[in-house]
């Protein structure tokens, strides 16, 4: 049994993260965090959880008040900015720790301020961080102390591109990820641009191009995959429905590069991986409600026989694959659990 | 008054066309067809209509029964394949007819097959159909007698493109309109991909690339805007929504023009338009709530400094400017009336 | 033409009434109050007003700001407690004033303690007040100069249960009002509660009984119906939806009084009425889309020949006939306008 | 392990089956049945359900097809009137059935043409079958070999009103039982009632009063549960919500009877039980989502002091609790497993 901390424990994420850790036959929970709902139980603020067992016992606690805990792993579900700070306490007193924040998945200092427009808080931290989806990156994982858990929008994006970037079928034009995203990625916090009457019945973009603050890790990754990296435009949308991401990307072919053989590359990397499914044929193309509530990404390619492009539809739901199943999987895999451990099929 | 009959009024056009003329002061209705729910009144096969006085007196007849009606302009909210011939009987009897199907919108007799899959069944009437966005093509109206209606999507992406190509602003490469529309567009017909079950909480993408029926007359259109026509990629999205399309435009641009330049010519363009609003500024980018049950089109542009695209993104409620709404609005251009008449704000 | 104000334009209610005004061909509007947005434009907060031609050159004040405007009618939208004294200065000024607040529709000055948890503000000018449903109170508004316009689940459940009260159908015990509102009832504030995430794909109840504010107004006005009153009670529930209350009325039958009865009684007081439809026939049960965006209520009646009850239905859309288009319907009755000017069908 | 049968594996009812028996440690699936999928993989027709390891090798077949199969237990999710027959054929053959159908409720040979309008098709089968509802009526499982799994509705009502009724709790009056269910308790064929763009942004009555099939079930248990039974309104509506039903129930009370006493037996009944809670405290009111995608009840108890009437308010998720989680629990609890076994916190 793993000894497991939680911060920031009544966010979407944090919930979510108690439900999968629930099912988890290594986790013991010994911590949860909320600044807000400190002295009361998460199953009180959360009546959904009132089923889970292990949380029974706990109070929430601030985050402060945590940090004299003695656990092997940490989540972190707080905010960007506050995250780096509470999880490097933990780091130094030996424990194991999977940022769900951005705070740690820019390498290069200067990017954070770039995208988040602020000074990073702990900037002699960030070489010491993995970033991580495990399907691609699993085996930077060895020795890591501090684990960063990627966005909802890049792992859509780039579980496809990746692979595809590596392989040399990437061609000189520009990538188009058109992204649409359920509201809970917005968070808890009730503001009036994700209100029922507001989102209901509303379908939106914004932040279209060159200006969400994901794209610094996903021109990050590709630079990482092809030398001279992809030049990349990102929009993403908002959809009302409560979770689940779409990513239609268009993508320029290579020479001697095809739809087809897209589709076979994908299916050849990821055939052994249980979370990701590259559909067969023509005509499969996805629907978030595929991996509603899993830890799955499912991927349709559209061939475009008359164009030196391919379509590729990619879906994830993002508090789980693109937040907290993918930090439950990062843990498994950091501590030598097989990758499915306590993740619904 | 004119004298008007509505061919498929318990369709969701029909019922959106039968609500919009209820507040114009020229409309008199004298016929309502439906096959399904012949012998029935409107009202009663729609609740939500029995506020609406001009079909009080109105049993709904099949179109057979309704074609010795004499009236001055017939609206045809057939299913395309069957609207054609019905619309033809009527401007044999020296009425107007406004075709919301597909039936006439391609005036090269081989592009019907193409894209609808089976012979025109009347290809000797294409040439008197006029195809008309009224923002783009009012004066082809002149003298016409048969209006084709534009597709919803279409009327999305044409609305910003048009005058960009005309113009000279689209550059060599693909341009990329990745569309996400509300359900009511599939129609009133139950199906299981329609059942809320199964759309509620999802978003998914289908006929990705150069697959879906309206690529024709936006390839058509774009042709006649610029010689050589304009290369298009057409990626069609169904949101858990009613209504609202939104359409999301990555084009390249030509030599000199920027995304400034875009927006300007867009405001020039449609400066005089009731229905054509363009936004202001860098940030102003449209949700569909902003036009539903209006016959507006929203559009933002988006700069990309570091690139030589331009995003633009617009918004119409598919079941009025995308459809019924436009008709009226094609209705009162082709009468003489002012355009607004008969149309919410 | 009338010179109109409005207080509180910019929620909910405030929007639906610019809408409305729209339309009306008596009205001139002359300011619009905000105290969040004052400086701003109302279609720069509302996008999908800015076809509305009446607000183009009016900028949002404060209410303080309107004060000394000259209008003949101001319609308050302002939260009840602030409502009433920004009500009295433009009383005191000679305007008519439709508060469409909880503020004057409690008669008695120890009831708006009791139900609002707070003094009344102006105690002294409740006598002024009229609470008018048109259709069960328009002779009281002779000579009025401030209505009370009254709530929205009052609205839905007082339509179908004063006739019967007036009429001497109810019997001696409870009657039962288990009613449903979309979340646009709760105001425009961000709150967790109206978060989508919390209210998508959720169905609750709240305050169920006789906790809910609005029965006082209720059993206030059942006591004007039937002396010595009548017990209610009345259990609000939340729909994922914008806009609609259902009111499931359980109402049982003095002697020799039948479902039938009920039926007829209603469809006869009701029977020359625009806005009011009572449904034929047993199987006629009506939905809130029936009515969304318009100003009816349709009653179904459901005859129970086993019981000594019987169960009414009633739809309305909160916003309209629940309230903005309710408060449009009181200004046309108190200035001799047809009832239905502006109002949609 | 247990060698298991689904007949009717691709209605909603049969996925969750699926699904949850995925995590159940002792079910073995030997087949699945579909008449109208026949050839296919379940997964192939539900995505959803790809990541599900113990259908891979599974093809659907007819329900005639399987009859010759070996397994311990059947559960048969096929529509009322076919359900029975094929049962029976597994009966004879020595499995264990669990029929989530109405065919085996109603123990009375006479009540079935009553409230489903036909014969029952297999008459004599009636008195071998256990209606049950574990928290009420585990008992009555041993040495049962048919078990009637309970409608929806019912399990959200008998759980508050049985316990009631048996204690001497209810008075001499009406029961009335208001529920909403979202829209999957409709079933998976298409049909215009269920169609998105007529449920979504709508709420509706249906059959209120004594129409609703599941009035019969529920007036037997109440029967059993009190000499004389109990007289019984029920009221179902549609919410705009995929799952989740919601039965808010005014209850007279006997004598020496006050809320807080019911609220206090009900604690005391449901203690043990891992999935009924009964809220604390006089605010509890439970929503729909607390109990999404789980198999718990939960239970809200409004006193209402000036009243001799206590409200109760119960959550169940139709699917789970409401289908096919009771029908999991009755297996746990017919082949002596932990009831929780495989059923999600």
């Amino acid at each position: 049994m793993a000894r497991i901390g939680i911060l920031g424990a009544t966010g979407y994420t944090g919930v979510e993260l108690v439900l999968a850790l629930e099912g988890h036959p290594e986790a013991e929970l010994v911590f949860l965090s909320s600044e807000a709902s400190a002295g009361m139980r998460l199953q009180q603020v959360f009546p959904r959880l009132s089923g889970c067992t292990k949380i029974r016992n706990l109070t929430l606690r601030t985050a402060a008040d945590c940090q004299d805990a003695s656990v092997d792993v940490v989540f972190s579900c707080l905010p960007h900015g506050a995250s780096a700070e509470a999880c490097s306490a933990f780091l130094a007193g030996g424990a194991k720790v999977i940022d769900l924040s951005a705070d740690f998945r820019l390498r290069d200092p200067s990017d954070y301020p770039r995208w988040y427009g602020k000074p990073h808080p702990l900037p002699a931290k960030l070489s010491e961080a993995v970033y991580c989806i495990p399907e691609l990156h699993r085996q930077d994982l060895a020795g890591a102390s501090l684990v960063a858990n990627p966005g909802c929008y890049p792992t859509s994006i780039l579980l496809p591109l990746v692979p595809l970037a590596r392989a040399g079928g990437l061609g000189a034009g520009l990538v188009i990820a058109d992204s649409k995203s359920g509201v809970s990625g917005a968070g808890r916090k009730p503001s009036l641009a994700t209100a029922f009457c507001e989102t209901n019945e509303s379908f939106s973009a914004y932040k279209v191009g060159r200006k969400h603050q994901h794209l610094g890790e996903m021109l990050q990754e590709l630079g990482r995959a092809r030398t001279g990296g992809v030049p990349l435009v990102f929009s993403p949308h908002l959809v009302p429905m409560e979770r689940g991401i779409l990513s239609t990307l268009y993508i320029p072919l290579a020479a001697s590069w095809t739809g087809a053989r897209v589709r076979d590359l994908l299916a050849e990397t990821f055939a052994g991986e249980p979370f990701v499914q590259v559909l067969a044929g023509e005509d499969g193309l996805p629907s978030t409600s595929h991996v509603a509530h899993s830890n799955r990404c499912h991927i349709g390619v559209a061939e475009q026989p008359e164009q030196d492009i391919v379509v590729v539809v990619s879906v994830i739901d993002n508090l789980v694959k693109g937040a907290s199943g993918q930090a439950l999987q990062n843990w498994n895999a950091l501590f030598g659990y097989p990758e499915t451990l306590g993740l619904a099929p």
